[in-house]
């Protein structure tokens, strides 16, 4: 939309279109439609690979026994998978009505697109719909408690970002400062928002918009669930688990046959992080010992141009290599040298190599730019395999495609002649071994969702009992259902 | 542009644009004008690393020795690489007037859109012209020597890209036909193109068109290079060589000091795969030995959505196990099944893996559907680096993205349980081995391209010679001088 209504961006490539538009309900429509299109196809296929779906709340009585529903529906299984995800957290104070204040859940079904909203945080969720808001014509203003905006990716990266996808749109932003009390729009007011700072927590501003949009993260959804049944203490909600995900009870002991995956754990609050911890759990089940790789699993920020990562920032390597005594080197790319992008006038981009380069092995990779949720995957998969940068450099891209871009970036890398090899990871282990290594990126006040509780009767044949909480099967489907799919396809 | 004008396509996602139209000399300048800045950006990327640009005719004069245009210009180069490249075949009887008779040299500049265009060939080429001109509005004829369209291509493959991009546009074909002579448009008739039969060489058609472009392929650019004086005789216009690029002379012995890459030598003629040879050249003057494995090498045809491939198609891995006694499995993903895809409206596409279920290899990838050729270097990197599908399954994708079609893609092979552990590459040579393995798509009438002849003087310091024959440096740049580019910065 936004390409659409861009005179010179259309006119630079040779193209004109004399009045672009769009239909909210229609957008709303498209959106609508393809989530029941993924929940159907995703029941179906669960169904027709012998997969039983048991509907209702569940409660665990104790090891290897779940309660389903206020009924006496008592069910066993020989291995049991927490994976009640996380709902949208909302700050003390802050006043949700579903209309004029809303959360992401609301957002996404785009009832309305108000002329100017507030959108409170701008991590992932908060960058996303600023993206969206302005492209359908409102003015944003960012809320953000940090002293930056965008906190959570590489610095470099936030930079650009704000460069490219905040300035010169309409947004505005305050940073350094919390929303102490937001009152929803009523009797022909607009919405309220006080600002505090964050530090001396003194009143700094009051604005007055049409809507906001409160994006400060998630909370797990870990309530009601028995857990008390099996000596289980959550941490600021979330269950505790070892790097196999095996639930550790408040003893420090591991329950037997429990697992919890997903944002429910608070590892890494990604729908395919919790995939990935899923058959990772799976394997184990079945007989194979794995360990899941938290540094090799990828992040994407659907933003246009879009923003990837794995592994670590550029601090976080500079911390680690300082205090186990490593080197660490920086490699980066600009898309503005890819002859796709300035073909596609997306010449605004950056590649970040973040790698040791006593042995080649890379640390992290962070992308701005067209398709960069993609281009991430190449180096996510070279940390997992262990692939060594000096072994990438001579891999063959295709000419002209955006993947020439992590090319150069490889190419660019300067590993030293005789680099030691670092081992290569053994089969389905991680190859950073231990939990130490283990990213774990939740942060206070952080996110939370979704809801299933699975239970695995065999290793080979499997009974599955999903427990809705809530009416939120698509979620569901669309973060959860999804692991157990692919791995049982396979 | 196709896009805008389909009303239906927009519609889906909620969008509208009241009339879109494009602007012919826009078009070609933004093409034209990409052309010069990625000239111009690699020419002084050249110049600011060191490198001396000679410009004029080449001869090779004998060993490490070659004159510069007709003076006495004669320099001395430790070694020499040949990358003349090649220039589009035109077949006898066709008569090039580069108005109304082209080849994709004229094509490129858009100088016109013919209502009506004959495109003699349904390669690579031709392919990604008849998505440019029916997208402008054009009706386009496809005359094709063999028996059925796209003959490059994985059958399956062939067969959905017919049904998605010929099939539903204004398109139409005559296959299994040659055009034994074509006149260009005069004196207000039109282009008068005469069919014969492939096989019984009877006349079978007459057609009368607007244009008609020679999509034909392309061949090598080898005369006047002065290869007689160290007594190497082209085959059918290539230049032997072996699986070191080094140049064979006409009794089979190695030529000292003189490589030759590129579409010159035939042996896979695309500009990376051009890149990569010139690379693996760099590395063994340089003291380290290389084997290019050529099945690592991707391609990529650019049409809406893309097509790519990296190593065998089912038929030729079929046969390769039938001789060397190995299964052959083949397992295949949709883009239905992909989120990011249907959000898109992008839902047809196809994926296919073929594989050894013994040990989990490798053989071929090939994609149909949205960012195909980015997609397809998750598969070109695993094939590069010897991984095996049991690993790459564990491999975390992020969500949504189209790159969770590979995902879906490794995990649905079925490898088994206790397969053979094939041998990883050893590093800097090809896991593949010997040249029996080199693939090369080189057909009789194929195609060539380019111009450049490279001295390189020493191993670390290195000036190179760029003798042009023809004026065009745009090409020259982009294909082979931005191998030399990437691996002097590295």
């Amino acid at each position: 939309m936004r390409e659409l209504r861009s005179d010179h961006h259309l006119k630079s490539l040779g193209l004109h279109v004399s009045s672009a538009g769009y239909d909210r309900q229609g957008v709303a429509d498209h959106a609508n439609n393809l989530a029941s299109k993924i929940r159907n196809n995703l029941t179906s296929s669960l169904k027709a690979i012998g997969v039983d779906i048991l509907t209702g709340f569940g409660t665990i009585l104790g090891p290897q026994k779940v309660k389903i529903g206020s009924s006496d529906n008592i069910v066993t299984a020989k291995n049991i998978i927490i994976a009640t995800g996380s709902v949208p957290f909302v700050p003390k104070g802050v006043e949700v009505d579903g209309k004029s204040v809303i959360t992401s859940d609301h957002a996404l079904k785009l009832e309305s697109v108000p002329d100017w909203i507030a959108i409170v945080g701008s991590g992932y969720i908060g960058l996303e719909f600023s993206d969206v808001y302005t492209a359908l014509g409102s003015e944003v203003t960012f809320v953000e408690a940090l002293d930056q905006l965008m906190p959570g990716f590489d610095p470099e990266i936030s930079k650009l970002a704000q460069r490219v996808l905040i300035n010169p749109r309409n947004i505005d932003y305050h940073t350094g400062v919390f929303a102490s009390k937001i009152t929803p729009a009523r009797d022909g007011k607009p919405v309220l928002i006080e600002l505090i700072d964050a530090k001396t927590k003194e009143p700094k501003d009051t604005l007055e918009v049409d809507a906001a949009l409160i994006a400060t993260g998630r909370a797990p959804f870990t309530q009601g669930l028995g857990l008390e049944n099996v000596d289980v203490a959550t941490q600021r909600g979330f269950i505790p688990v070892d790097e196999r995900m095996r639930v550790i009870d408040a003893n420090g002991k591991l329950v037997p046959h429990l697992y919890c995956i997903g944002d429910a754990n608070g590892k890494m609050m990604l729908a395919h992080a919790a995939s990935a911890q899923g058959i990772s759990v799976v394997e184990q089940v079945t007989g194979r010992d794995h360990v899941l790789n938290h540094l090799s699993i990828p992040a994407a920020c659907f933003t246009h141009p879009e923003i990837s990562m794995v592994g670590l920032t550029e601090p976080q390597a500079r911390e680690k290599g300082e205090k186990e005594g490593f080197e660490v080197s920086v490699a980066k790319t600009s898309f503005k040298a890819n002859t796709k992008a300035l073909a596609e006038n997306e010449g605004e981009g950056l590649a970040k190599l973040i790698y040791r380069p006593d042995n080649g092995e890379i640390l992290g990779v962070h992308i701005f730019g067209l398709h960069a949720a993609d281009l991430i995957h190449e180096a996510s998969n070279a940390i997992a395999l262990g692939t060594r940068i000096q072994d990438l450099k001579l891999a063959v891209h295709a000419h002209p495609t955006l993947s020439e871009v992590l090319d150069e970036l490889f190419k660019s890398a300067k590993v030293k002649e005789h680099a030691s090899i670092p081992e290569l990871p053994k089969h389905y282990t991680s190859s950073s071994g231990g939990d130490e290594h283990i990213q774990n990126p939740v942060k206070e006040g952080n996110r939370l969702r979704g809801i299933t509780t699975g239970l695995i009767m065999e290793s080979r044949r499997i009974l599955l009992v999903l427990i809705y909480f809530f009416h939120d099967i698509y979620r569901v489907c669309q973060r959860y259902l999804h692991l157990l799919l692919l791995f049982l396809l396979s």
